[in-house]
């Protein structure tokens, strides 16, 4: 399925989804703690969406302020540059989508947006957002809060990668991020982490061999 | 002066605070509107440092939680690799310090923090920000608000980093920071743009010449 040029792929409602809700509780459980009936609610407005694999999930060009939150499964972000496909990003479980956080002025997306595998997701407008926020502010604050540890992590993120070689850069995706080895084929970890492939061919070869 | 291991060098306050406000509102006011009360509040808590040109803010290994909003000047963050400064990213006019802006698990800094040339800050603790939100909830809206849209905007600088080659970064610095190019010394840029300085050269070379 493709995203139209003006929207994100609205994706299937899954039909329970209590499964996934834990997921979720786990990821903001880590910063406080809320009342049953917080959960409760919180849940009750949650809107859930699947998509399948190869599922193109958001057009560059695209225009959308909708935000998605990685339940489980993996989303890629990549541009066309040159015909080129370019990684930028893997957003995998309890992640979430960080290109999407805050678009206030509606700019048309730089990027492409796709479900690497069967992916469930949390997806949420601004004005849905606030009206959650309305009704449970110790939601706003543990979102806020959460949104804080992203921007020091994903700046650090950005300061580790201006700082390593390409070697580094794939040893350091194997030990944080080694669900991605598996799961996505060579040419987008090559540039992900801005090589080419035949390049992150020769180094894990260098790496299999201890040199 | 030299910030200690253990915290944010804390710099001076300076006597007026008055003239600075005026860099806060305008910066919140893109967000939304607050009440003169609620201003006067906010600015009333604010806690402004002035640091002078060549203060090292912060240390590799300090632990801080302290969060630091630019409000004039200029502060460099980088790391030192095999005994090389590499610079991360530069903090300017308006600008929240977002390597700094959560660390909950009192991570130790990776990186150093420098004033390049006179700067002032407003610097806050969790603890100062907790109070401040609850006397006026609008303004925990707002920083969530910005901290969302300034996520984004990393995100979406983090792509273009990876996307580009080296003179089109130096080419997008230029336009999109062009404060940067006088104010800086060209090894800082060039590490910044994840270059050799004698590379940054020989592109500014080939630039002026038309190539």
């Amino acid at each position: 399925m493709i995203a139209n040029k003006f929207s994100l792929l609205a994706g299937t409602i899954p039909t329970s989804k209590e499964q996934y809700v834990s997921i979720l509780l786990d990821y903001i459980g880590k910063t406080t703690f809320l009342t049953d009936k917080e959960v409760q609610g919180i849940v009750d407005n949650m809107d859930i969406r699947t998509y399948k694999k190869g599922d193109l999930i958001l057009q560059e060009g695209a225009i959308t302020t909708m935000c998605l939150f990685v339940l489980k499964g993996c989303i890629r972000e990549y541009r066309i540059k040159n015909g080129e496909e370019l990684t930028t990003n893997f957003y995998t479980d309890q992640q979430p989508v960080s290109c999407l956080i805050g678009n206030p002025n509606r700019e048309p997306s730089p990027f492409f947006l796709e479900a690497v595998e069967k992916t469930i997701a949390t997806a949420s407008t601004p004005e849905e957002e606030e009206a959650m926020f309305k009704k449970f502010p110790r939601f706003e604050q543990i979102c806020r809060i959460k949104v804080e540890e992203l921007m020091t992590e994903t700046q650090s993120k950005m300061s580790d990668y201006i700082t390593s070689t390409p070697t580094e850069r794939y040893l350091n995706l194997v030990k944080t991020r080694p669900e991605l080895i598996d799961k996505v084929p060579q040419y987008q970890l090559a540039s992900f982490i801005g090589i080419k492939p035949e390049t992150l061919s020769r180094i894990r070869k260098k790496l299999a061999k201890g040199e």
